[in-house]
């Protein structure tokens, strides 16, 4: 449905890192993979010159983001206009232990993408796309559930904004220390860091018999 | 060393939930917990009516939320102006799967916090905020380290922001469905997430013969 152009983001003003450059990346497939690998965004905005930063969830389709939410947030409502909006995503994925406490570090993947969301507007297409982010999250699920009524899906606003403008930012490996430093006595290395998902728990109220599916006995997020 | 009032929060324009007030939470205990709980905040500020949103670790001291960086960070230089600042802490604690697509939800607990940040120019308070910084992540380590040089400290800028105007909000507990949709044949419940720390993994330049802490091999982030 979307097949998106792999080709590379251009550096804009916004987006060239200006420092540590080689930990910047502006391919396609690294951003979406960023993305991909994620279920909270954080969302900024600014209100007369106050900035805001709100934690959502999120998904992708193809080069745009999607987000969603009351159509009474404020997040939203500012949003919606059409003002400019920065949506960074970021994973930890280890902490980094040197053996000065300057070149201690953290190994991570994170995205910042700039642009304007606007509102979907197109019933078929806000349809769409909430199936999309059920299906991203909860592969199987859209087909277990009831549809969304006329009324849920009026006080649901949900907002697009296409990738034009983004940056990646990755850190792997091992502590990098400063030549003498190696010869000091000290424990140096990675404590990998990872989000974990439990075994699903029962709603309270659940009726006796339901099990969940095997996806959701053994939960992760989808890869594409 | 700094004994916090804990008295709550006021509510103010900013920080005044509108939706769900029944998530949000003033008491200073659970927005210094939350904050206490992750290492990795995201810091929402604006250049040129552009808001950006960096991911940054951070530190608590007090009432006072501290990061730090590279003197040249635009993001450091920016804020140390003085201009107005968004810092916001997020954790995920569980998918809610509810019976239908409309009250799926997220547990999870967040702080936004709104200031103004200043640099740290006092050398003693700059060194032992980075030495509070390192103890907080690392309980112990400060003692194994060598004393930062005065270039290290030349080239990090720390800045600090005091905990005057925040928010914290909440969501915990099983899905919440519609009074009917609780006769549907659908599993509904709750996958816990959790952030996890694997087992240390040594530096490949690490001199035989040392090995990491006891602390270090089943690390977790110390609370207060």
């Amino acid at each position: 449905m979307h097949n998106a152009p792999m080709s590379d983001y251009k550096p804009t003003p916004r987006t060239r890192l200006r420092r540590l450059p080689k930990r910047g990346r502006y391919d396609r497939e690294t951003v979406y993979a960023i993305l991909d690998a994620g279920c909270v965004c954080h969302v900024g905005y600014v209100i007369d010159g106050q900035p805001f930063v709100t934690p959502t969830s999120y998904w992708r389709e193809g080069d745009t983001l999607y987000w969603h939410g009351s159509a009474a947030s404020q997040m939203l409502r500012t949003l919606e206009a059409g003002v400019p909006c920065c949506v960074t995503v970021s994973h930890i994925d280890g902490l980094v232990m040197a053996r000065s406490g300057f070149h201690h570090s953290v190994n991570y993947r994170s995205v910042m993408a700039f642009g304007t969301a606007r509102k979907v507007e197109d019933p078929a297409h806000k349809l769409a796309a909430l199936d999309a982010f059920m299906e991203r999250m909860y592969p199987g699920r859209n087909a277990e559930l009831r549809a969304p009524s006329a009324k849920e899906l009026k006080v649901t606003t949900v907002l697009a904004m296409p990738l034009t403008e983004a940056v990646a930012k990755v850190r792997t490996g091992p502590p990098v220390d400063d030549e003498p430093d190696y010869a000091l006595p000290v424990w140096a290395g990675v404590i990998p860091v990872e989000m974990k998902f439990g075994k699903p728990i029962d709603d309270p109220r659940l009726t006796s018999g339901i099990e969940p599916s095997a996806a959701l006995r053994r939960y992760r997020l989808a890869r594409r």
